[in-house]
């Protein structure tokens, strides 16, 4: 466990620098700049960049160059800060806290937080659609992206979420099914978009996608445990919000040591993909690592 | 004039069905519904699908097929269709009224409608990233669709318009840029989008880039015209809602004259870039017919 954190923690000194440097908005005459502003405010909170460093790592793990997958990288970094920028809207999750700070539309106010995420999520796009990298795996790379982000992936998700709050049944299936929507899609899209860029063989990538499918499931059930057990500051945002709201969870459905045991599982699951691949160490870090931080 | 309403109208007898048939969003089991019912009820709405029909007449200009163009005629029309429902939104334009019936949000209410267009943005990339062409084309079109919806582009110009509304001086320098990133981005896009996938040469390209870029300012004045003189019956939305609100327009700052005059300088100006196409008939119509509408 403790090799894990090691890991991790080199990973993260590596990727960090570089991450933070590239997601940065840069002004010139004429843009709408509060506009900037507020894309600025979300994209530079920080955070740990679980999708991004996922999306570098895969892509090393078959053979590839940390500078093949940064586009994919970014890209990766905008869709999740638009989708939090969104979800902690008024009509949606309604949060006034997030990484410590107000939310966006708290400082930007709504019609400014809505037009953020809007723009963070085009510019996902673009700047993988124009980054200087072979246009098969491009597309190939965009299309994933879509896939993980969209109707049926994130945004599906979270209106299943928001549908299911209404819902008097709702079992452990259902729930399963919203998560790997909500939070698998684009975790799996990371380390398979990774696989792509890097060339990927196609056991490779589909060994990576699976990956990428199990972590999404345990780092959805060690959310809903971190939820449940830590305080506001720990977490950085409101914590017990899914307990306050009735609404269910891994813990609320197998209770605490049901859920935990259920992220063993999908840990030990993600752990066997990676079997056959070359450079599999900082993968499967990450995958304790996630495991590791619901104790 | 007339031979202008000819052709635009055996253009949209042609290629409407064709629109119609593909605009829709198929069902499937574990598809979070209500999500797929708001993303069906804007898409399916109807309306002159200008953006897909210019896109897929400039394919035509430079002597592609109709097919070849229509992946990104649907990322078009799903890429404005999202930009409704978003600018309907309380934060924003706060309209109740949009094509004759109530907007997303009243009916399915504001956390669906900010999915519902989170959805459409992300599939517009997503269906042709996956569509079946050239890769060099296809990553081409996804880059000018992300230029001419993001940050520097369309939504850009919303969040000028938004900031706009508090400014105390707003010339027409100003008021052009807003317009040129508001709704000249995407016209743009949709033109020169459509000249990529059909293959053009880049004297046509560009010719065609700024023929895009003269509608869209055509369309922006013709709809500042049609708001200040049309019924709400005409417009099938709220009419005089820029009059109403203050907010500065080609007529508020030329007159109603000094507008449509800029409007025919517009149009002159679009109809000279097509000099060299071999296939122009129905862009010069189409620029035609939208000078045409504000009379």
């Amino acid at each position: 466990m403790k090799e894990a954190a090691t890991q991790v923690q080199a990973d993260l000194d590596r990727l960090l620098p570089l991450l933070d440097a590239s997601l940065t908005v840069p002004f010139r005459r004429g843009d709408a700049v509060r506009l900037g502003e507020a894309v600025r405010y979300s994209l530079e909170a920080g955070g740990k960049r679980v999708r991004p460093v996922l999306c570098i790592l895969a892509c090393e793990a078959v053979g590839g160059t940390t500078i093949e997958a940064l586009p994919g990288a970014l890209a990766l970094e905008y869709i999740h800060t638009y989708s939090l920028i969104h979800d902690d809207l008024p009509a949606m999750d309604d949060d006034d806290l997030r990484r410590g700070r107000p939310t966006n539309h708290k400082v930007f106010g709504e019609g400014h937080a809505i037009l953020a995420g809007d723009a963070l999520l085009t510019e996902a796009f673009g700047v993988l659609a124009s980054a200087d990298l072979d246009p098969v795996k491009r597309a190939e790379a965009l299309a994933l992206l879509a896939e993980g982000a969209g109707w049926r992936g994130m945004a599906g998700g979270q209106a299943l979420d928001l549908e299911g709050e209404t819902l008097a049944a709702y079992d452990l299936g259902h729930l399963r099914l919203i998560h790997r929507l909500k939070t698998g899609a684009l975790l799996r899209a990371s380390v398979e978009i990774g696989a792509v860029l890097g060339g990927a063989a196609p056991g490779e990538r589909s060994a990576l996608r699976a990956y990428g499918e199990a972590i999404g499931l345990a780092f959805q059930i060690q959310d809903d445990i971190l939820d449940a057990t830590a305080t506001d500051a720990q977490l950085g945002k409101r914590a017990g919000k899914d307990v306050g709201r009735g609404k269910i969870t891994y813990p609320s459905l197998l209770g605490l040591d049901g859920a935990r045991k259920a992220l063993d599982e999908a840990t030990e699951n993600a752990l066997c993909q990676l079997a056959s691949l070359p450079n599999r160490n900082s993968l499967a870090a990450w995958a304790r690592y996630l495991a590791l931080r619901a104790r």
